[in-house]
């Protein structure tokens, strides 16, 4: 049976292998930062060549130890580490192992990614968990219990989980938290290295089930397997909020990535929609990642997304107002009239109350028990969900009187506030007090927006369970994939008919007159599409033909165009051209399946016809998905605008274009075998859509 | 004559009018102000009531001061200030005047405004300079000087020199800069308040010549006239770099500016292109306004663009490569194949070098004396122009090691290097050290890379001067104006054509018999357009008809048009239908003229045809341009992808469509009646392209 992680973290004995007397040696330092940090439970330093380090007497080896012994740290270098587990599995009373060592499979030596097998072959047979190989493993500032090192940590208890891909980087979110003027301390911190067991997904379900953790931490390079991610990730995320930092954002930061882990990093955009989709809120830098973990571990979750504004001077207040509006998610407090006229008897006369609604500036002539008083009125308004305090080192006024004079008024209404005082030497008293009396504080007006607007997204993430759908198979797809050649485009047409998508009239007309019979029967102009196996980009080879009326043109044009498609690819199996209606214009859109490599069937939706790839308002999401999902992504496009009707236009059917976003990733999760779909333009209007173009492209293998 | 404003901020004698010795009267906190830091002048408070304030002598008005006397502070409330400039008319010695007081033209009331006009008649008719009312006035740290009171302000001298629109925010700026590890100074700092004699202009453009000053830093609510900004800025920016912080960037911020000042802020899109066009670099946040003086402060001008990315840990290289590849100015710096091969031989096997290229991550593993080798490797090769060094708190190594062994190289070359060493106890005095040496700190890896890239924009800034061309007539606009009507269609083409800008053919059809003799002229599918002064959007009425063959088409066309226009707009004076050839397929762009009520006439160009609105993929510049501008203003849409040529597509002649921006730009400023003109769409094709709808809407009075 497997030990569970918590039991680990709060383990009550700890042998460090390789403790030294060197201070340059690993070992030397877990000993020492244990002593140091004053770990509740008992250390024993194992080195056969010492008697005694830093106090403690030493053993040869773990055997030797006789009390309990929960955990084992391995500083020694190579595969000492091996050893030392086939040790702990004889003593039987050993939960965990953090291997600190590098130089395991990272190295894509052979021998070394063979000893890391072995590390997980014990595990997997012991029940032991082993952090790591190549990790700093982890700490419980409760306990005290620190198995790695990172210089500048406090060990100060806290209710945020951090889990981190980068040993370097997490103990700079953490000393960041800590350099804030109450230190933002943690409960529990875990690098786990190359996971040859313990993965960042099982670390981060166990801290969802933690009761000392409020909000967790994920720094992030890429995942593995996505859809893991993704089902831990919404099972956690229905319990707490997750906050992500997911570094290589761009092709370049991708690359940097690669170099760096032998984790592959996937395609941005896909990124961001899983997590969307799983309930994860990200974010993009460092700083903002500890200010929203500051906002979510010190405040009660909001109402509702309305934040007003109370500003001690303009500029602050219109730096946090732009703030608020580019923020995709809080809006400024549409109070009372009532709330208004009371603010606008209390303040001074040039105070600026309420232009526009939801922004409140007091003047620098504005008392501190101004400041408590008009705090009272903006929090007794139902239409505040959180207010903003922007507050600079008033002129007469000691910031320690005007924290002192709303920190009651705050206390008394249960609501979000986050003060931001700007960087001076004579806030940082009253900075320290705020955040001792729950107000986090900020360094800037936009910071403290920001968040407030990580704390909303987490108070009102969604979670999408991610389901597998059995594998099934299709005649047209096994034709074609019998014949080794991708579908025609009949066939895809077919293919979607068949699973319900309705699909445009059509008709393979394999002759001059045939082409003239179908257009005639479609009663307007039609289109010719050339169909031959060998043609994928049908424009470019001449084989469309748009807008035709009348049998003298679609006859002339038939064969005009399996002549040009002839001498363009002239070895192509032309079978004829399709025969479709002219659709009505609407707005265009796409829909697109690819196949990601670390998450699997994933949908694209995006607009702007043929400026699809300039203007790139794409949006993603792993599939299958369920309708609630497929608006999600129509939202987050700008096209969305355009769905909605602008310019007097009537709205178009979005929900039948969410339908068919359903459809189409229920189809990407049914048949692995297509590796790409794309429909595209897909035409919406006020009642239904047309697919104008559709192709699969198979997996040959 | 007026006296310059250097000789103010290097006056040798002040008197603070209104002096007191109770705490909370702001002329108390001048003079202990002044006291505390160390004025290197003399100081007289005046006060008639008192003999002595704060150890100093008292004078009962200016008059008594018996020595010269060069800066007047005024810190009585009220209309008292009036009395103080009449009395430094009378001395005859006074070089400027500071009015702190408020109460002034920014309320409003008609006494107040006129109290205001009064102090800035004395200041043009005697030659004194004043700063406010309404404003801290001015900080000399060098001499000591301050005329205003903002809690936590350290006079350390320095190269930065700020203009503010907000007292409140250009302190927190001065903190924020102070509170670096090592503190960032200034030369120079001004807070102008009401402007009613010195401006943030006047006073941006004496920082312009100051040798004192390296980098001006100017914090925006608006601009009055904006115009008279852009001259001054694109003199000063040939200088030395200029960059604002302009708030209110989006509507919700614009309205709280708007109630803040009396300062009308614009579209910020047009900011945005004004202070593109004159030199200005926008940053938009209070630390990237920090960080980036800071770097300009401290370091040389790069010689390029191209960055190397030395790191200690993958996570915040990578955080480095993504800010870097999004930054739109930077990118990573394609290191020689001798460099790679050289830094791979001195690193730890474990270290990634150069992948991707201009990636160095040396891992924990490196030494102090190995950093200070690749440093040097790679500010030796030629393809370097910039180093992001970015180190942890090094697990063996002290960070003051670190820093010690890459200073001396750094100092070798003269060639930018920005530091992250992310924040930490334990790396205060490293950060210190570094920057005490030339080399600027922040603290997150993100943070410096716009540091870097705010130094490149500032460093390859162009500014265009703008000139205002002499206002002209065209009996076109002459007659419509007269007639109280904007240009009919047919006339807009008229009068481009008459400032040589190609138009496609048209005639005036008004009749069935006209329009079928056109058409057939063309020869081609050609378009109906109504013509008439009642109907400015004509689509909307049943106005165009596009793509119509043959005489019977067109002439059924023609007669419907007429029919549908005159049932849909019953009065309408319908002139007949202009009759144009169907243009040929292409990118569509659109180019319009507006009247912004700071900058006045000004140019948009935008792409994407009708999804413009929805995209806003538009830029702007201040009219007239010429043709470098016009293609900054393409350059700078995502449309230009389009332009260049996408998919295969032949690039487009984009030549053509700047030297069009440019005609339009004259005509802007040449014809004060046209408040808007709209080109849209244009068409652009490999040579040349066609303006397919043109309109102009007349300022009628």
């Amino acid at each position: 049976m497997r030990t569970s992680l918590r039991e680990i973290f709060e383990a009550r004995s700890v042998a460090v292998v390789g403790a030294s007397k060197d201070p340059s040696k690993a070992g030397h330092q877990v000993v020492r930062t244990l002593l140091t940090a004053g770990y509740a439970g008992r250390i024993y330093p194992v080195n056969p060549n010492e008697t005694e380090i830093l106090g403690l007497p030493c053993y040869r080896s773990i055997t030797d130890i006789g009390g309990p012994l929960d955990l084992v740290v391995v500083g020694l270098p190579g595969r000492a580490a091996v050893t030392v587990m086939e040790e702990a599995e004889q003593r039987g009373d050993v939960k965990g192992v953090v291997v600190l060592s590098a130089g395991f499979a990272e190295t894509g030596i052979p021998e070394n990614v063979a000893a890391q097998e072995r590390l997980a072959e014990i595990a997997r047979r012991s029940g032991i968990r082993v952090f790591g190989p190549n990790c700093i493993g982890i700490m419980n500032p409760e306990t005290k219990l620190v198995t790695g090192f990172h210089p500048g940590v406090r060990l100060i208890p806290g209710n945020i989980g951090y889990v981190t891909q980068s040993g370097a980087l997490g103990g700079s979110l953490v000393t960041l938290a800590l350099s804030q003027p109450k230190p933002l301390g943690f409960a529990r911190f875990g690098h786990v290295g190359n996971m040859c067991d313990v993965s960042n997904v099982e670390l981060m379900e166990d801290y969802g089930d933690d009761p000392k953790i409020k909000v967790i931490l994920v720094y992030l390079e890429g995942v593995r397997d996505g859809r893991e991610f993704m089902r831990a990730a919404s099972r956690v995320t229905a319990k707490k909020p997750v906050l992500v930092l997911k570094v290589g954002r761009t092709a370049g930061g991708a690359r940097a990535t690669l170099s760096h882990t032998a984790t592959l990093a996937g395609m941005d955009g896909v990124y961001e929609g899983a997590f969307r989709q799983c309930g994860v809120v990200r974010v993009h830098t460092m700083q903002d990642l500890i200010a929203g973990a500051k906002a979510i571990s010190m405040l009660p979750p909001p109402r509702g997304n309305r934040v007003c504004i109370l500003t001690e001077a303009g500029g602050m207040g219109v730096i946090s107002t732009d703030e608020v509006e580019s923020s995709g998610v809080l809006k400024l407090a549409p109070m009372s009239q009532e709330t208004c006229e009371k603010l606008t008897a209390l303040l001074p006369p040039m105070a600026m109350v309420c232009k526009p609604n939801g922004y409140v500036d007091t003047s620098a002539a504005a008392t501190a028990q101004e400041f408590g008083e008009a705090m009272r009125l903006i929090l007794s308004d139902p239409n505040v969900d959180m207010v903003v305090f922007n507050s600079i080192p008033p002129t007469f006024l000691s910031p320690m009187d005007v924290a002192q004079a709303i920190v009651p008024v705050v206390r008394e209404f249960g609501k979000p506030v986050a003060a931001c005082f700007t960087v001076n030497e004579t806030v940082v008293e009253a900075r320290r007090y705020l955040e001792e009396n729950g107000i986090p504080t900020f360094d800037t007006p936009d910071g403290a927006v920001r968040a407030l607007a990580v704390l909303t997204r987490a108070a009102f993430r969604t979670s999408h369970p991610l389901v597998d759908l059995p594998h099934t198979r299709h005649p047209i797809l096994e034709r074609a994939a019998a014949e080794r050649r991708h579908l025609l485009e009949p066939e895809v047409l077919d293919f979607l008919a068949d699973h319900g998508i309705p699909v445009l009239p059509h008709v393979l007309a394999r002759s001059r007159e045939e082409a003239q019979h179908a257009a005639a029967e479609m009663n307007g102009p039609v289109a010719l599409k050339v169909v031959s196996p060998q043609i994928l980009h049908k424009s470019d080879v001449g084989g469309v033909r748009l807008n035709l009326y009348g049998p003298e043109t679609v006859g002339h044009e038939y064969d005009r165009l399996v002549n040009d498609v002839r001498r363009a690819v002239p070895g192509a199996d032309v079978h004829g051209a399709l025969v479709v209606p002219m659709a009505l214009p609407g707005p265009e859109c796409i829909i697109g399946v690819v196949r990601d490599p670390q998450f699997g069937p994933t949908v694209m939706f995006g607009t702007g016809g043929v400026l699809v790839e300039v203007f790139q308002d794409v949006s993603f999401r792993v599939a299958p998905f369920d309708k609630a999902v497929a608006l999600d992504m129509i939202k987050e496009t700008r096209g969305y605008l355009v769905l909605q009707g602008i310019r007097g236009e009537q709205p178009k059917d979005i929900a039948s274009l969410a339908e068919l976003l359903v459809q189409v990733s229920r189809l990407a999760a049914q048949y692995p075998q297509i590796r790409e779909m794309d429909l595209n333009p897909v035409r919406v209007y006020e009642r239904g859509y047309s697919i104008l173009d559709a192709r699969i492209v198979l997996d040959l293998g």
